[in-house]
């Protein structure tokens, strides 16, 4: 039988039949002014995502890590100094990019399940008097930890510090699922894809830029094409892309950021905080604990559980997936082994939710761990009902 | 948001991706021999899920109450004897559609909880000396109350009164979902419909005739057309239909046979039986009855669940839509308001069963029924546990 | 290869692609609220494109022919008699359902070629001064021999016959592509389907009834239980069907008349007009004729081209499916082999029009016909060129 | 109404109802091992479809350009001399992305309409004694001109200048749709996409590397992160991706791949050298020319068709789309109003091909150019028609 299980994994995403169908389009010329009728309402869109009024958008055939590329490229020279902190596998990542790139990259470790240390930040950046720093680097939802850190003490931490370094914002698992305020934070550059908070397949980087972020293109000497935004504005100017545009996909972002927008951005946020809350409940029920060291670094979308100590966790992942057709997600780096996770953003219900909650009770008691059957459920339960009933009595 | 929550209704089901893909077809020319080569293996296919070897299938564009149109208006005559349980409310429908087509039927009454009655059956059939009944009516699963009646019994009765009868099956909710065999119960009409055990969207009735009830058609006296078997016959020999066919159904229809067959009906029936009784499981652990009275009546596609005395089950039902956007079914006729229904048929895992069950404690625990939350789901746990294991090892 | 070449059968259509869209939908609950919400607009929808504001319109699990049936079974008894012309095979096969169903018909027979002899009707009826004709049968369009005959004619016959019999029109493929008007024609039922003007997949009979025709309900004996508008009404008014709903077929439909009505129906007819046209001027150019005896009967969405004495038409038909993957309609009944069909409803545009002209030479050419290669084409292009700029400057 | 006419750009083609189909998939995980069951047959039927046994094959959620940028920033350093010719935008294009990496380019310049000078290579290649040149790049089909160029002949001049420079091939808009053959012309890097030959959405880069390609790896300084293909074998290796990977477009590419194969690729071939032929006898009916210079350049996937001198050949493309909604391609840079394009790539019949010729004819007419409606269609018909006729003899 082909499964319908919903997926639980940290994207992508389950895909609302609605933008699947928008995905999936005919032929058409992405050289006519069609297109430019689809592309300027998504680039819209994707800007009051953002909450940015200034800042510019562009969307590259790509993924998330091609949207850290085109940050660094179009604004950085080889030789540049960044800041940037490593609390889990994607920061460290974009960390390596930088070193693969030339930069002279400032490491602040970070223990995994800590998040970005704006107080530390500050000291650095108050040092850094020569103001040789050329960017700040930052990832608002660590994946592979489930934890969200504070980007507005960032900000008030180079504010603090006087300095003019750039802010560069993965907001890969975050954006569209969790409050992001790209203006009101001086975010220059935020970076997402289209396989999270925007619900669609992947294939898209989808990238902020501030004025400033683009005035910085001026000096920017990192050798780019494929992701360079002064291409793709001259493409965008005239309806087009500087080489073929995944078309679909752009239709399939313009019709979810209308979604996301007539639902109301604080009415997304708060739908993903509850069916987080949900889950969390269940972990704690279970008497489990997650990765993220404390509440306000819960991520709302996903969770890292730790198992027990020398219990490899990846068996929860590959014992749901052979038993109950059910996808979590592995732990990565630092934490593979010791934590599973629990994708809970995008298209997900309180329904949805519990069978994902259920199918993990069912794997760690076939893997003998000390878990209560219907335990997590039930804490998941009471938490949806309550709120449930404050949502209908709100409405 | 829209929700992907699967629907717990006893049909139509869940659709497999696979099987959307198949019916969402572009037009062909439905004259031309390619509508041949979907329309006999797919008629090939259900000849097998019904298994029956000497038996006929007939498609048509309309759904099981169509099924039963076809089965009386091509072997009966206006004042005609039929016999006839009413045990629920889809039994209930026959009857009445017999009575309008101006057929003598000699109902047998029984409890809405109980199957349909083979020694009552076989007096009646017995005191018949003259052989006045034509045909003896027998619905295998009442959708409305979760009962799977026994046709076996039903068979061995008509044989012990000697009686010459034609022997007509509503198999709607449980062909290809529970064990059923046409030619060895000695089935002359079986009726089903596209939308369930099938896992198609709705729009077929499909029928199968044995030899015998193909030898009634030359003295059937009832009008017909739309319904003509003779029609349909000619069509197919052509590779065609008398009327446009519904091709995209029809080729769902073909696909539908073979996963079915590919995955072997008796393993089929077996995945039905096991999330069934994790659905029971659960019922039980609720402290709460089923409609149909005993175990061996217990359907595998259907659960109908008696609330208690003076509780409205339809709320069950309105709550569990408004508020958690979950579809069970309600009660009909008699048991309307006394029971609501969970459709467990087709393609539903048991993780997906899981959720429907979750749902259901929440909806109930909202309307103050006295029921634990996650007690059902820990019950339906332990089983599909306990069974996946089971599976495992066999495989 | 698969080919993507459009048919050129007279229904099904070609089916846009927001329509499949709209048919290819997840199961929903068909007893719950939300189907209400699919099905009124599509009945509202589909009495505007009908032109009634009194009727009652039904939507069944069927085909057209289900759609005759319904209209005869709900008004008419045993022995009634009925006055119908034969003049093609539809017309044929509706009075041949009259007989099975014990009507008493009166057939004139026309050359096949000619319209409805509404003179003669009125001699008829006239003659019948003790009104035993109850129901007068007119086929608007005549599929097999692309004939349109004159409805507004047989509605003066009848009154200028002071007759008070019903007038029953089969407009299936003539409604919602060649103007139809219910309520000003003094129309009792007409009968249609999905796959033609509505541009969807079969499934639908699709049938309005006048409030006279619903008062005969009250009369009619003709057994039925499938097809009684009575159980459907009653369906209707609790948001449901008497059985399982074909849901994405209605959905589809709800779009469907969204799509003429916004296109506007005199503009829809005239984009017929205008594609068949074309089609005509290419059958002139290869010094051809049409079966349509008079250029007032010609039909807008299908054309039946008469090939030279002893040639078998059916070839064309068949060497184009082979040799260039294209279909058209052969011949039915007295015209088989005497005719090849173009249909050229639904959607359709003069681009794909001339690719099925083109093709049509090449298949001639290739049996040997003296048709000069792009002839044809050469006069459809002009008109569609005309045409096109007559269109640009009016908009 | 919404227009169903098939696309005749030169890319993205007309996707195929099965490849839309399996593109549009429902989201997995993508590192479960369920991907690599899609990943590595894709990457296999790849390699089949190249030509190469030796090669390795990467896929990049990314486009031609994309491709274009692996090739150089995974094999060369900064200051690196490589040869090119410029005959078209497309060549231009990849001069000016290796110029901007601050490669030396060593420019070719051809009249557009010309293919590359495999001479003038030998000679440049033969004075350049101390191999300073690094890499050669020749663009296949130059899709701004409709140029295909000689690639063995390109080898053969390396081959007799015993130059080792690494020859790298832009096959974007040939391979999949024209003959190309990795091994055994010697080509180092072949860079395609999914939109062209294989007929699927943008959004795949896919690039071949020989054995020598991939040991320039080893001394390759230009920067790279997403486009570096020692990441992606890492991940090929997991049966992954070093970052989110766009599952349902490879799994397209594997259903492509396969129906390449089993049509064969001289069939494939062939089929596109048939539609084009119809297509270049419909230009010479009209007496207008080809951009490209000479037959044997003449390429199978797009024709460029210069117009009078005088005339805006952008005019073609602009009102073939308003007037008559279909979509023909522009000329880019030098030829830009001078020629319009026909793309007859992919998923095209030569029923398709005639609706493309038939509107070019309409669309020059309206704007007064000297063409006879239907001259070119008849030119093309007959082509056809022989050629249909010669492979059912085939067959």
């Amino acid at each position: 039988m082909t499964s319908q299980n919903p997926v639980f994994i940290p994207g992508p995403t389950n895909i609302p039949e609605i933008l699947r169908k928008a995905v999936d389009m005919p032929t058409i010329d992405h050289r006519s002014p069609v297109f430019g009728k689809i592309l300027h309402p998504a680039l819209e869109g994707v800007k009051k995502v953002l909450k940015t009024a200034e800042g510019q958008v562009f969307v590259f055939p790509s993924t998330g890590t091609g949207g850290w590329e085109t940050a660094i490229s179009n604004t950085l020279s080889p030789g540049d100094k960044v800041l940037a902190t490593r609390n889990g596998m994607f920061s460290h990542r974009w960390i390596d990019m930088c070193q693969r790139h030339g930069l002279d990259v400032e490491v602040v470790d970070q223990k995994w399940g800590e998040g970005v240390p704006a107080d530390r930040f500050e000291e650095i950046l108050t040092a850094d008097k020569a103001h040789q720093i050329k960017a700040v680097l930052a990832t608002h939802n660590e994946t592979a930890t489930g934890v969200k850190s504070d980007i507005a003490a960032v900000r008030r931490a180079m504010d603090a510090a006087g300095h003019p370094a750039l802010l560069f914002v993965d907001g890969v698992s975050s954006i569209g699922s969790m409050d992001f305020r790209m203006d009101e934070w001086g975010v220059d550059i935020a970076v997402t894809g289209s396989q999270k908070g925007f619900m669609l397949p992947p294939g898209l980087a989808i990238i902020g830029f501030s004025p400033k972020a683009m005035a910085a293109l001026e000096t920017a000497k990192l050798p780019r094409t494929f992701f360079d935004i002064r291409d793709m504005a001259k493409g965008y100017a005239a309806n087009g892309f500087p080489y073929t545009p995944p078309v679909g996909l752009i239709n399939g972002l313009n019709l979810s950021t209308q979604m996301l927008l007539e639902e109301g951005l604080e009415n997304v946020f708060a739908r993903h905080h509850r069916i987080a809350e949900g889950v969390r409940k269940a972990v704690a029920a279970w008497g489990m604990e997650l990765c993220a060291a404390r509440p306000e670094l819960y991520s709302d979308s996903v969770s890292a559980i730790r198992v027990p100590e020398g219990f490899d966790a990846n068996k929860v992942v590959g014992h749901a997936l052979e038993a109950y057709g059910v996808a979590f997600g592995t732990g990565l780096g630092d934490v593979a082994g010791k934590v599973f996770r629990i994708g809970h953003l995008g298209s997900l219900t309180d329904v949805m939710a519990l069978s994902g909650i259920a199918t993990a009770e069912m794997v760690m008691a076939d893997l003998g761990l000390p878990v209560a059957l219907g335990s997590g459920v039930a804490a998941a339960q009471e938490h949806y009902r309550q709120s449930a009933a404050a949502l209908e009595k709100a409405a």
